[in-house]
């Protein structure tokens, strides 16, 4: 099946059947997230993945609209920002260092830590929130080439969900991502998928 | 080649050969951009695609660094966020109602546009963003599949470049993805790829 075929099956499964996803697939599926680009390269997040069904009842006490993903899915996957700018940028920069990358740690034009820190402080949350979200459509895309299926969450209590999870100050839970297969019985399967045209998101200059 | 493997091959293009992606291929890349999942489903965003090498020069004065990837790539990708929510809201529901969805059009309990707009606007401004970079990370994944150079680029002077772009005011430019195919003097494709650690990036719990 191709990529775009791929990406078509996926849908919000909105119930799983509780079955789980091996060990060498969500390797995979980790992989896929850990290769996601990110602004300057230094990946200000953290995922949590939680597989016991104890722990994810007690998450799911804090998801709005009580649905059925995280108590019938594989593994709970908790995408967090890491708000620690100047830790990442300089553990990056010793990361690079540590691999020969010395484009990156001694440009005598760039210092690369200072201005990574400089961009990240001046464009303020919304920036790591969204270097975590391409990891998000990384791990996406990830389920669907794997034939895992797949549902992002935002409607939750994060602050409780923090406090659960017992996460560093720095770290702040943003979305969940529930993974496993799609239940038998899952109405939304067989759903249209609803997308604007390509006319509507698209302005071709 | 699989898709981590092609995730692997994939890096940061810093100059491009100019070699232009055939029209078959750019329509796979805005086909996974357009299949992108969203909070509601909404996609508040808006992508330009130019192609013409004066347009990006004028684009490309109001980038920082002075680099090469927008004069030398095919097409430059402009991610947008569509701030208003409301209309998106209102827009999909009907696009859902013309496609036979009734479990979104006519729940009795969930009154789906009205959610739609509550969330979003509780959420505000970085929710629309971080939408737009799901689709980011599917553009970069889909580019990666179809052997694709990227770039993604967020160091520009924006207002600007919704200036020069003459965009609706609910429009704003958020990120900037030249693509094409990588010059054979790029020093940066043979760079070992610097990613933190599964230990670094994951809490197995």
């Amino acid at each position: 099946m191709s990529f775009l075929e791929n990406l078509n099956w996926r849908y919000a499964t909105k119930k799983f059947d509780g079955q789980k996803v091996p060990e060498q697939i969500l390797e995979k599926i980790l992989e896929a997230i850990r290769l996601t680009p990110s602004s300057f390269g230094i990946q200000p997040y953290r995922i949590v993945v939680v597989e016991g069904s104890e722990s994810r009842e007690r998450l799911n006490a804090h998801a709005f609209w009580d649905q059925e993903q995280i108590k019938t899915c594989s593994h709970l996957l908790i995408f967090c920002v890491d708000s620690n700018i100047r830790e990442r940028a300089n553990d990056y920069v010793a990361l690079a260092s540590s691999i020969g990358r010395q484009d990156i740690t001694d440009d005598p034009k760039f210092d690369y830590e200072k201005e990574a820190v400089e961009f990240g402080e001046k464009m303020g949350a919304e920036w790591t929130a969204k270097q975590l979200y391409i990891a998000l459509g990384f791990a996406l895309a990830a389920c669907a080439e794997l034939k895992v299926d797949s549902c992002p969450m935002e409607a939750a209590n994060f602050t409780a969900i923090k406090q659960v999870l017992a996460l560093a100050e720095n770290l702040e839970p943003k979305v969940l991502l529930p993974i496993g297969y799609r239940s038998a019985d899952d109405a939304h399967a067989q759903d249209k998928k609803v997308r604007f045209s390509k006319e509507d998101l698209f302005d071709l200059k």
